[in-house]
């Protein structure tokens, strides 16, 4: 392992935050400082030794940070750039964890000082819960790290991100376009946020529990979200989520209409389709 | 464990025929017999000692089995039953498997012989996969069965039969009318299942996979399905199937509408209600 020996903030010690410090350890930085409004959380975090130092004002750690990770809601994430502006250290890396990339790029680099770098991320960790107490470095195992570079990022900033997301355990590192980033996202993650959500309002058997097994229980389980985050992703999100929510209604309707129509044919050949694509979706997950 | 000395014949020595077998060891019965037209299936599970014996031919174990499970397609099931209706033991216990019950139940005991009680069941246990090669006994361990009982069956039987629920490792037996089983059913397993292929037939990237974290491949888990067997149960269960679709359909509108109208508020207390429910439904299921 090489040396990474940077001063890094992370901005928010919640679910992502926290899993972020503690995976951050393996990489041994100078120091690991988090800024939060929680002074419970901070205390916390610094008695289990998950961060160096805690701060409710951010401009102590700001002045001598070389890497900042805002793992917030992304409208504060953008408040927050604005806000600290003027404490941010020359030369700064800044990167975020949030669910969209496009409006929150193009608001960010419309104001952020041209010596520092803010480059777009977004872990494909997390769970259906939120807080430190949920906090595990294992979420970033494996997983996905989605960052959107754009042309002004300096070269050696992407790739000391990329060293870092490798260093706390991802797999894949995708890089990829905002404006495609939000409409592949829609469809990924969005959209199954939504139907476990619709599938769970719509239950009114109160001994639903004693009628379902795995399939039930697995397409909900996201449905325990972090109603407040989702909301906005979704409203920031809207134009791709509105077009997702539609594709997916026709498809369906496509499955609804075979039942309707008694076509058990042509209903199997529906479901072969899914069942073939999920085989091979599974496939590739496992490379 | 009190004494079960039968003689038991499973119908179908597919994933959860085979998962039956290996459960019913515990039992200690006097046979377990199997009757499948696959010889190989018959052939393995008498070499790996889940079954006493297999048949191709069911005369030969029917007439001297005391209970027989049917763990076959419900059509096939009411054919099978239909054929070798004068094969069965006098007195014999017949019960299913099967995810539909109400036609199922009035075609059968409306040619079914006086001295047989057939009992309908439905155990809420399987994997997205078919096949005796991914049967495991671990399928029925803490999982719900329900059981159709009507006016005609013995009481005595259907107390056999729940004591054989109970010692292949089921927690709770819900008896329930078999219309009514119909209706939820649809809910809390047919509709995850429409949902998981609509959302899988929806993917259109290529590398869908490096976008996804854990909502993604829940929702679309049983998207793996027996689509044989899936088609015919939606066909049979066409109404309450279709009841579902239109009322999830509803739902999703719903949100969708919040997105629409750039109405975050509405949209987060949607969320909440899901999110409330959800808590409240995994708090049931642990009890």
């Amino acid at each position: 392992m090489e040396d990474f020996d940077f001063n890094i903030t992370i901005v928010g010690l919640g679910l992502i935050g926290g899993s972020y410090a503690m995976a951050l350890k393996d990489l041994n930085p100078k120091n690991i400082w988090a800024v939060d409004i929680d002074k419970n959380a901070l205390k916390t975090a610094q008695e289990l030794g998950i961060i160096d130092q805690g701060y409710v004002d951010p401009e102590i750690p700001l002045k001598n940070s070389d890497i900042v990770i805002l793992c917030i809601y992304p409208n504060l994430a953008i408040e927050f750039i604005k806000e600290q502006m003027d404490h941010f250290k020359t030369g700064a890396i800044i990167t975020d964890t949030a669910g969209i990339k496009e409006k929150l790029l193009s608001k960010i680099n419309g104001f952020v000082r041209t010596d520092i770098d803010f480059i777009g991320g977004h872990p494909m960790a997390g769970r259906e819960y939120k807080g430190l107490s949920f906090a595990s470095k294992d979420i970033f195992d494996g997983a996905n790290y989605i960052l959107t570079p754009i042309e002004q990022n300096k070269k050696e900033n992407i790739q000391r991100i990329e060293y870092m997301i490798k260093g706390i355990g991802c797999k894949n590192i995708i890089k990829i376009d905002p404006k495609k980033h939000d409409e592949i996202i829609a469809f990924t993650s969005q959209l199954p946020h939504i139907v476990a959500a619709a599938l769970m309002n719509g239950a009114k058997e109160e001994n639903t529990h004693l009628f379902v097994a795995g399939s039930f229980k697995d397409a909900t389980r996201v449905a325990r979200m972090n109603t407040k985050l989702w909301s906005e992703l979704l409203i920031e999100n809207r134009e791709n989520t509105i077009e997702q929510i539609e594709r997916f209604e026709k498809y369906m309707t496509e499955i609804k209409n075979t039942i309707i129509n008694n076509d058990q044919v042509t209903l199997e050949e529906l479901f072969e389709n899914a069942r073939g694509k999920r085989e091979e979706f599974i496939e590739k997950c496992m490379k």
